[in-house]
């Protein structure tokens, strides 16, 4: 991906929304297809491209899956029986809006109360610009017949 | 996987440490197969189970990947040119111990500071039990030939 989707500035590399969802539809947390539909399409509303994704289902009951986006991840792990997901929304660049990812998520979920943390992720990291270069790859000579 | 590694205690469900890694070894966080091996690795220190991972190396570099574990997930995202990595680990259950998985990923890709904010998840759900109690299934009848 892109080196664009990955740029550091003054505030750090992107947002990290750490999130507790309350008093969500349990029915809905139970199902892995509900679940992975609203990732997905959080991380398309945060305006991040998926690269890839795994969801598991729980006996006998919470779903617990990941997307990876070029932009970070979006993840969940739900337990249906009390209402409640953990939820975690990270995306890097300035072209990404995680809130708009997490509203997907409240609405598909039908969440009733939420807490937030809201963290800014390597932040300061500018001053170690040039940290490390990577070293040319040796040109293999090719051999004569 | 069994319900044992999702239980509910007064402490909430389980311990998530979000961790900014930095001066590592450039080189290290470039590499997929360091950084997959780190994660899988760090994941059984953490005594949880792996349920799926993907990785992923950015061009011109860095690298970013996920281990999906019964107990919750361990994610990390790295920028090899500023030493730097951004890293999640989540475990839940008595028997888990994110702290273990840690010290193996600061170990493997040789970081010389770590800032670590650790943050218990799901606290004060209990007051939730019986939110929502699944619907048996109905049962098809079978037709009569």
């Amino acid at each position: 991906m892109a080196g664009k989707n990955r740029g550091v500035g003054r505030g750090g590399v992107g947002r990290h929304l750490i999130v507790e969802m309350f008093e969500c539809d349990g029915k809905l947390l139970d199902s892995i297809d509900v679940v992975k539909t609203a990732l997905l399409d959080a991380a398309v509303a945060s305006n991040s491209t998926v690269v890839g994704f795994d969801f598991y289902r729980f006996k006998p009951h919470g779903v617990s899956g990941y997307v990876l986006v070029a932009e970070s991840h979006i993840s969940i792990h739900t337990w249906p029986e009390y209402g409640y997901a953990a939820v975690d929304v990270f995306t890097c660049g300035e072209h990404t809006d995680p809130w708009k990812g997490l509203e997907i998520l409240k609405e598909r979920l039908k969440a009733k109360k939420m807490t937030i943390l809201s963290i800014d992720r390597g932040v300061g990291i500018e001053q170690y610009a040039g940290y490390w270069t990577p070293q040319p790859e040796q040109k293999v000579l090719a051999k004569t017949p």
